[in-house]
This record gives structure tokens, C-alpha cells and sequence, in this order.
């Protein structure tokens, strides 16, 4: 177990699974939670409706017409009934002595309605009073990649998750979920918890604080019940492993809006960044901000100081990739004089610069031994701290395509640099008229350990982050 | 004739091309201008190297071993010859009473070395003397869509371009044509301009702004001969038509960047974030921004107002859309009660909210009826001046692609909102983890003139600059 003793670690760490509730023709939940019977955890249903057993069977899930034929306590359950339901079902999982659950139900206080309200009281004090492990609801409930309990089918099945991901929207857990994985990145465990009646988001993330299976901290947080807690929690975590915040309702506007999807009393955001600075989290704006981020954690050495070395194919995007960095308050200096001998040796082209930033001219994309002896003697300059070089969609259209294993040779280059080097090194490949074509190879760069970026400001954005982390 | 009389209307409107030492093996510049051959415009290549004139020749080109021979005036001549001889060719052009050329050899004062200053100086001279119309050099030159005069063999050829650009970057001026293809954009007339000898951006700015071809201009400038100029022309410019400006060296890095890319010198940003100001032009800060910009620009109404509807297809989202617009200093009014009573009377899905930001909760993905009947309701609403709307990736991966029909509906009904409405519409489809698809799929947004972004904050900065500049 990944936190034993931990109020949270049997949910967390099933081997018994129940579905309560769910219908056809589709079975989402079922589906979703296959994969976990296919690895030889025990896969229940609940469901009393005679037309939907048959659909049930089918699957190869054993049903039941009552929680209280479960041959043994259930670990984690996943709760898809009517809201009116809810209170008997939750009556049911604590006589079974069961874990936590997830109810996917909504209908509650988010809805303002005088039933939703009353409803989620009831809940809120039989969970309460039970010290039951009540996730939700009003969300997706728990993604355990490597147990194989998913709130979503395209969700992948995997064992090498290294970020644990909390939300407090269901859309933002399941898509950041899958762009993690378009992006190489797994999960270890992730909890969609909507409206947080019972378990607030302080008791997750203490979990995945704990966790060693755990080492970067991402969440989607609307709002929080118990401020102090929060905070105290977070602090702790952060001493531990980077954590990176993305609040939603940073606005006026933004903070009605969680009022209605998750019943969220926004903080005033002024107090919110105090409180993220004081504990030392890395703050974003939306899941772009925070994929990026967690690739340079992930995938990057850690920054020591502002010092970049910039690498363009081309004197425009030379200029531009410049502009970004430095507008991201970091450093583009002189390379040192040692530097431009060795660089002046071979870089005569006519057109292209060796100053900093380095304008390639496109050369590399013919040589390898060119790329990575540049590479090796911006590696060795004492002025440089880390690295960031654009690749060009628009040479790519033009030689990758034809000849692939260009691609395959350039990709091993900077790999090889990456793993040689002691400092962070960060690759640029905009999309831009190849769209389809450079989507079609980013998980080469992925599988590869390459922080890839698709664009110069979100490269020079994650790179800020990182190092206003290190610096906290 | 585009701006009969003006002094670039000859090169902006070629009837006779030459290229000017072009080599095998590829023959790059006659391959980019194969198609003013095809499109039955008179196409010459001078080369003296017997070796190269059978690849010549065999491309259909008649080649001259003394541009002397060319039997009538050049319009618009590509020089690709080395620095040395440039003057030479410069002096034939000039005898031959050639309008214009653009001279893609390098090596001149951006490199800092003696010869290259000298020779810049030399062509300067001679340039000015004869009033000719020298562009760059250090440059990629003029790409004519419509003549099929073009700097990139990947640059397409089109007879509907709406918009200018001017680029003192050749990579930039490339790019820009062709992720603008990319998203459905195509150019007027583009001339990529280097060091800016002696046609600096402000000439080729007044042809655009008197261009009745050109509807919105577009730029990428590192620096300007003559500020006083460039003030006045640019001032002119943005009363007749909306004009993109995209400056590169806006820090001191950059500026650092710069001076060794075009040789350009650049101002204090603060003199000219204030110039651009004064003139009402639009500013952005990279490729996308810029492209990002034109999209509104060309395909949606111009707004009146800061009052947003903003349309979500899940809470999660309906969150981020609002932070997001609401950041860019846009007003998230609540609907009119009439708007409210008429979405009340079938938008009762439990987790849906129809209060704005509207949580469409997915359900417009079936029904094309539902989707226009919320479009029409919110488009009548007095409060409202503009809608974005979210369309989902995660559900898009699901339906779409199993039912690509789905899509096509979606999109006729969105186009056809558009059509109807007096009111700016945007749409956002982020790629998230279907990005190679999502990229598949947008040329149809593109041709149904659907202003597609691929985020919310995208979307908000594209509006917010139109919108200030409406307000100008």
C-alpha cells in the first residue's frame, strides 16, 4: 500500500470495486472499470432493475439485486443513481463497511434548488457521522491508472504514473488526464471531487503529499471549505513536492460561474495568491499552463539559474524566441569568449549568427554531428544555465516527411544532450501550418524524455515557473 | 492595375519575372515562380554557368547569358546571385528599366563585416540614384498569390487574398503565408524586406493601405529608417483599414537580436508602444497573436460593445471560458429575463445551467435543433454583444469521428448563426489530447468562415484587441 494506515488508502489502492447503478446501452461505468477486472481486481454491479442485468453479465461483471449480498467490504464504489436515491445508497456502502465511494450524481446544492440542497445535507451528515470517505458528488470520482479504475474510457491503463492530479470538475480531471497522456505524461492517481461535501480537497492532496508513487502534485481547485486547513496542507506538501494550482474563478464572472458548477464560494483571488506564494505552489491559468509546467518538471533538469542559451533556425524566429524569453524575466547573456572561438571554428554561414541567440540557419537539420557539437559547447559555457531551441515546422514539412529517419536521428541527438547535460534543456516545435503532421510525431519527442513546447512564450512560461520554484 | 501610377504598382502587378542566378540542383526561385509562367506571365532566368543552363531550360524557362538580351522591361527580377556581384546585376537592372527586384543574397551590413557594409552602401547608392526599387536585400522578397510570383514553393497560390503583410524577416514572411493558408487566410500581396536598403517598410505600406485588394495589412517590423514617416504613413493606414502590427526586438535581448538579424536599430518600446497607439494600429506579440487576430478580423462581425455570451459544453469549462474572457477585460453580463424564460422552457438538464457562462452539458452534440434554438435565443438578447462558444474535443473524438456527418451539421449549423447574426461569433476547439485530428478537421471551420481558436485565452485576446480597435 501507498500511504498504509492512511484514512484514504483502501479507496486509493482497491482490489474491490462496485458500480452502483449503472444502465445501458451503454454501461459507461462498467466499461470504464473493466480494465481493472481484466488485472484481477473483484468487479461488482448493484443494479435491481431485471432489464438491465442481462446487459450486466455480458460485460462478465457479477451483479447483484442488493449491496448487502457483496461477498466483502468494497474499497471503492462508484455511485451513478437518481439523487434521490443517494441517501440509501450511502446507507448501504457504510453497512458494508466499504472505503469511499464516488458519486457521479449531481443534482445537489449546485443546482440552487431547494431538493439539491436538502439532499446534499443529508449526505453530507450521514458521510459525517459514518466518517465515510465520500468523494463527490457531482464528479468523476477516482482514475487509478494502475489499478485499472477509470472515470473515463479514453482514459489509459498504465503503471508508470508520476502525477497525482486533483479537480473539482469532472471535464478538467478527464481532460487533463488525457492531454497528460497525449503528452507522455501518466498519472498515479487522480480524484474528480465536485462538490466536496465530505472530503475536501485538503484530505487528497495530504494523500498524495504521502504518496510515494506520487511526485509532482497538479490540481483544478474551485474553492476550498476550510481555508486554514487548506493552507496547512499545502505548506506541508509543497516542502515535499513541487505542487502546481490552477484556481478556477479567478474573476468576478469566473467565480459566479463555480457558484453554479460546483456551489464554490471563491476566495478573493488577491488572497488566494498571497496564500500560494506563502506556501510555495506554482500558480496557472488553465491546462495548458499546467501540462506545460509538469513536463519541465518531469522531463527537465531543474534550473539553477536565468541564464539561457537560445537556439533558432532562422534570424526572425531568433529575434522572436528572445522576445519570449526575456519578456519571462529571464536572461539571454554573452556567451563566454571560449564559446565563440570554438563556435567560430565551423559557424561561418553567411546569414546565420552565433551569437546568443544562435541563429542555425537551418544547417543542423542536414548534420547531426553539427547539432550536437553545438550543443556540446553551449553545454560547457559557464554563462549558461539552461537551453531552449526551436525546431521548424517549416524545414520539418520539408525533410522529416520525406525522410523519417532524420526525424529519428535529430529526436536521439537531443535526447542523448539531454540526458548528458546537467542543465534543463527545453525544445520548441510550433505547430504552424503542419498541424497534423507535427501531432502525428510528438510522441516520438514524448517517448524520448523531450519537453517539447508549441510555442516560444508557453516554453519561456513553464521555464519561469520552474525556476520561481526552485528560488522559493 | 492595383494603385495605377505608384511606383510599385509595375512589381506588385508583374507581367515580365526574371530570376537572377538561380542554381541546380533544385533550382529553388524558378520553382517558386513556375506558376506566374503557368498563370501565362513572361518568365526569364539569366545564369552564365553553362553547367546550369539545361536544368534551366528544361523547366520551360528561356534563359539569357546577359540580362542585356532580355528582349523587354523586367518588372519584378528575384536576385540570388553572390554579395560580390550584386552591384553588377544591380547596374543591368537598372539599364534594362526593370521596376523592381528583390534581392535574396545576404551577407551585407547585418553580419557586421567590412565587405558586407561596403557593399550595401554601394548598392544604396546606386539604388537611390536611379530611384530604383530595391528590396531587401538580406530578404525573401515579393510573394503575388494571385500572379503566382512566390519565396516558398510551399506557399499557395490564390486569386482571394484579402491581406497584405509586410516582414523584414524572411521567416516570418513565410510562415505568416503559409499558416495563414493553414487557417483558411490568403494574401493580397506580401513583401518580405530585410535590411531595407533603400524600400523601407513605410513604401510598401502606403501600396497596401491604396491597395483596393488589400482589406487588412499585417506586419512583422524590427526597426524603421525614418520614424517620422513611418508615423504619418501608419497613421494614414489605420483610418482606411485595419492594419496588425507585430514588432520583433521589443526587449533589449531582442533588440539585441535584432541587430544582428536585419541590422535594425530598435526604439525604446515605450516610444513605440505610444506611436502605435496614437495611429490606431493593432499590436501583437508573435505569429499566432497576429494570425489569431486576422481571423476575427476577416471572418466576424465587428463587435459594438464588451458584453460576452459565453457558451460551454461542461462546468469545468464554463469556468475557464469565463476566466478567461473576463482576463482580457471583457464583461460577462447576465442574460436579459426574457432570454432566461425562453432557455428555461427546455434547458432543464440537472448539471446543465443556463445562466451565463451557459453549461451546455454536452447535450448539443445530439441535436442540431437544440443548438440552433439556444443560438437564436441568445443572439436576440439585448444584453449580449457577442457569443464564443466552446466545442469539445472530448466529445468531438467520440462523435465525430464515428459519425462525421455530426460534424458537418454542427458546422452548418454554426455557419449559418453566423450568416444570421450581426453579432461577432467565435468558436474554440482545443486540440487537447486529439490534436492530429482536431488538425484534420478545421479546414472545414476555415471554409465555412467559422473564426476558430484553439483556446479561450486565444479567442479572448483576439476579440479584446478588435474590439479596442473599434473603439479607437
Amino acid at each position: 500500500m501507498a500511504v498504509p494506515g492512511h484514512r484514504l488508502d483502501r479507496m486509493f489502492n482497491p482490489e474491490v470495486v462496485a458500480v452502483l447503478g449503472d444502465k445501458g446501452p451503454g454501461y459507461m461505468w462498467l466499461h470504464n472499470n473493466l480494465p481493472f477486472k481484466d488485472k484481477g481486481g473483484r468487479l461488482y454491479s448493484v443494479q435491481l432493475d431485471d432489464k438491465e442485468i442481462p446487459g450486466i453479465e455480458a460485460l462478465g461483471v457479477q451483479n447483484f439485486k442488493s449491496m448487502a449480498d457483496i461477498p466483502e467490504p468494497i474499497d471503492y464504489a462508484l455511485v451513478a443513481v437518481p439523487r434521490q436515491v443517494s441517501p440509501y445508497v450511502l446507507k448501504d456502502l457504510i453497512a458494508n463497511k466499504a472505503n469511499g465511494a464516488g458519486f457521479f450524481t449531481s443534482g445537489f446544492a449546485e443546482t440552487g434548488e431547494e431538493l439539491g440542497v436538502k439532499l446534499q445535507a443529508q449526505l453530507t451528515e450521514m458521510a459525517r457521522e459514518a466518517r465515510f470517505n465520500l468523494v463527490g458528488p457531482n464528479c468523476m470520482g477516482l482514475y487509478l491508472p494502475k489499478a485499472g479504475v477509470r472515470f473515463s474510457a479514453d482514459a489509459p491503463v498504465a503503471g508508470d504514473g508520476r502525477v497525482g492530479f486533483l479537480s473539482q470538475s469532472g471535464t478538467h480531471g478527464i481532460m487533463f488526464s488525457l492531454v497528460s497522456a497525449a503528452n507522455g505524461i501518466h498519472l498515479s492517481r487522480c480524484a474528480s471531487f465536485g462538490n466536496a461535501i465530505v472530503l475536501d480537497v485538503s484530505d487528497y492532496l495530504e494523500y498524495l503529499m504521502l504518496d510515494d508513487e506520487t511526485e509532482v502534485i497538479g490540481m483544478y481547485v474551485e474553492g476550498v471549505k476550510d481555508g486554514r486547513r487548506f493552507f496547512d496542507t499545502l505548506r506541508e506538501a509543497c516542502k515535499r513536492k513541487p505542487v502546481i494550482v490552477w484556481k478556477g474563478g479567478q474573476t468576478e464572472a469566473g467565480a459566479r460561474a463555480t457558484m453554479s458548477h460546483t456551489g464554490s464560494l471563491a476566495a478573493p483571488q488577491a488572497v488566494w495568491d498571497g496564500m500560494m506564494r506563502q506556501c510555495g505552489a506554482i500558480t496557472t491559468n488553465n491546462l495548458d499552463e499546467t501540462i506545460d509546467t509538469l513536463k519541465m518538471l518531469l522531463n527537465a533538469r531543474r534550473p539553477r539559474g536565468n541564464g539561457m542559451a537560445l537556439l533558432a533556425q532562422t534570424g526572425g524566429q531568433s529575434v522572436s524566441i528572445t522576445d519570449a524569453f526575456a519578456k519571462a524575466g529571464l536572461r539571454v547573456p554573452r556567451f563566454s569568449d571560449a564559446t565563440y572561438t570554438e563556435l567560430g571554428e565551423f559557424f561561418n554561414i553567411v546569414g546565420g549568427s552565433y551569437q546568443n541567440p544562435l541563429d542555425m540557419a537551418g544547417t543542423i537539420q542536414g548534420s547531426m554531428d553539427t547539432l550536437d557539437r553545438i550543443l556540446r559547447i553551449i553545454d560547457a559555457d559557464p554563462n549558461i544555465d539552461a537551453m531552449a531551441m526551436e525546431l521548424s515546422a517549416m524545414f520539418a514539412a520539408r525533410q522529416w516527411k520525406g525522410k523519417p529517419e532524420t526525424l529519428d536521428r535529430t529526436i536521439e541527438t537531443l535526447a542523448a544532450h539531454k540526458e548528458r547535460s546537467q542543465k534543463p534543456f527545453l525544445v520548441i516545435l510550433h505547430p504552424a501550418h503542419e498541424a497534423e503532421y507535427v501531432a502525428s510525431i510528438q510522441p516520438k519527442f514524448h517517448a524520448a524524455g523531450i519537453p517539447l513546447y508549441q510555442s516560444f512564450e508557453r516554453a519561456a512560461a513553464a521555464f519561469a515557473r520552474v525556476l520561481a520554484y526552485e528560488h522559493r
